[in-house]
């Protein structure tokens, strides 16, 4: 199955985490591969990597529009490695009953990856792992291809009157 | 601070246990309260209780459609020993960073608490501790006194095609 949590609002990874959480309670093997997300950054990390059948990947760890365009070109590289380690899991044989992809349509709206490649990478993996993609502006063709789409939609975030991000509920 | 995770669509549960694994991974202490999900059934569950600095109640262990007229009238008794809970925890000191009700937009629909005591025993606890509600349906009251909203919304949902709830993935 395809998974997709898209949307400008809040909930797209913790929602992933909670059905890593929920998947790993069932006994279940999961692989959790973040982009832009560090290592040690946000809270469930340093849960997650301590946690038994869970295999955990971080790749361009450092969000691309904090470097400029060299930012750009490390990012891509970054992304491109993570995909080749995603066609990996997609050709051999099944490990992971959950694989999640969190942030990838980050990596699909700047060029990074391609669609048309991704697309036919999950065409795969997904008939043996379930699949959970994240990142707001998911593309249409990614939405047609998924069993199941939610749109995080923001109604009221307090980063629009001035709040900054707080620890434990952003980060 | 009060976020409200609410819509139609999957991922208003499991954001919230993404944020407590995420305050948790930080250190932060949190009291997630569950209601109509039992003790044992979702995924999470098996995982959360193990972990530190978590305390994790379920009342209204059955939901009440499954039992008729007299499943409500057990639920709603055990919705408001879960107020009751709540109440003690707004009015006592702080313990808990996060403290996460689950379901509770569903006690409010079915009418087994009401919105003016809870949007009162809110309005004291969210100064200490971070809450989260869960559930279809957050009545526009709650909304306008939240400072983060979210809908999930259901963009696609394999129930619409008659799949059944899948292990890991439902619950």
């Amino acid at each position: 199955m395809l998974i997709v949590n898209t949307g400008n609002g809040k909930g797209k990874t913790t929602a992933a985490i909670g059905q890593v959480i929920r998947a790993l309670g069932h006994g279940q093997k999961v692989c959790l591969i973040q982009l832009f997300k560090g290592k040690d950054f946000y809270g469930e990390q340093l849960i997650l990597k301590k946690l038994k059948n869970l295999e955990f990947r971080s790749f361009a760890p450092k969000h691309p529009y904090c470097f400029g365009n060299k930012g750009h070109e490390a990012a891509k590289t970054e992304c491109l490695k993570a995909l080749k380690f995603v066609k990996k899991l997609a050709k051999g044989r099944k490990i992971y009953d959950l694989v999640v992809l969190d942030e990838f349509n980050i990596a699909l709206r700047e060029g990074y990856i391609k669609l048309k490649v991704l697309l036919e990478i999950l065409k795969e993996l997904s008939l043996k792992s379930n699949v959970i993609i994240t990142g707001r502006c998911a593309p249409r063709l990614l939405i047609s291809s998924a069993d199941l789409v939610t749109e995080m939609k923001e109604v009221k975030h307090p980063f629009n009157k001035g709040i900054r991000a707080e620890k434990g509920i952003e980060f």
